[in-house]
């Protein structure tokens, strides 16, 4: 199966810990395989994403780099796609049955960024894409792109290994140790 | 048609400011008509919520309440319906097609939490909900939540009014100010 990594630009430390660690666990959560952060190098935000899956299993990983443009263009010249969330870009809803298409053919690329992104990043993503075009969140359009993406299939996704399980519950908690 | 309104448990000042306007614009971007916010009193994130809503337009409101316990127990007692989003709960994707109807016949609330809710918010739901049943987020869980209750129709919303409004574009950015 292709990949599809997530790209977060623009974390900054004392600032962005919380919506950033939300973005790489909804990453995960709805069956990204990677989240990638640039912006303040920050290694405890990558440590709890990647202990979130040892707990709960999946072989989902994060990491950081110093140099995001360097790695979209390789991403490009390998002929893998890109793709930008951005309250600005086409409709997802417009854009979703090519999108799926180039998802079921090449590993994509998609970069959700913060308020302030470089105008490159729009010359640079194959497609831009609006999760609706009203200002909300990026941990949101992240969660709802993927939803569409993998058209719900990814809530059925086993993440296999890990210490911990929920056993879904009308009522109240039921959490298995393993 | 009735309404929906979103219920953010357990608000931190100084901590939870950025998540909580996340919940509040992830609500109203994907078509709940209000949000109500709970935990500490919090003007700020109020009001920049409903600042949005006077730019972008719509009619969406954020408003605190002092006593969340009561505001549920009223609506349960006016036969409105309570649902509780929560990774312990049965999965959205079994529960949709009832949801579904209740959305049509009647106003739901619909409650997100942090990590720490009280156990009584379990019973007084009519429904607790996973939005998968791993750890990730409250705002992801909100949006993908609303946008499977309303099967990706919030996406074609207008928001009426309002003072600025994008132009979708392939590359780029274009705004309108009215």
């Amino acid at each position: 199966m292709p990949l599809v990594v997530v790209l977060r630009l623009g974390h900054r430390v004392g600032r962005d810990e919380r919506i950033t660690t939300h973005v790489g666990l909804a990453a995960r959560a709805f069956g990204a395989d990677e989240i990638i952060i640039a912006g303040d190098r920050d290694d405890a935000v990558v440590e709890s994403i990647n202990k979130v899956s040892q707990q709960w299993g999946g072989s989902f990983k994060a990491s950081y780099t110093e140099n995001w443009v360097s790695l979209v263009k390789e991403w490009k010249n390998n002929n893998r796609a890109v793709v930008h969330l951005t309250m600005y870009g086409l409709p997802l809803q417009q854009v979703i049955q090519q999108l799926r298409l180039e998802q079921a053919s090449r590993d994509m690329l998609v970069i959700v960024g913060g308020p302030k992104v470089r105008a490159e990043t729009y010359r640079l993503a194959d497609y831009n894409v609006a999760v609706t075009n009203q200002p909300h969140s990026e941990v949101a359009a992240l969660a709802v792109f993927l939803d569409w993406l993998f058209a719900g299939r990814e809530l059925e996704k086993i993440h296999e290994g890990g210490r911990m399980r929920i056993i879904p519950q009308p009522r109240g908690k039921k959490v298995v140790h393993i």
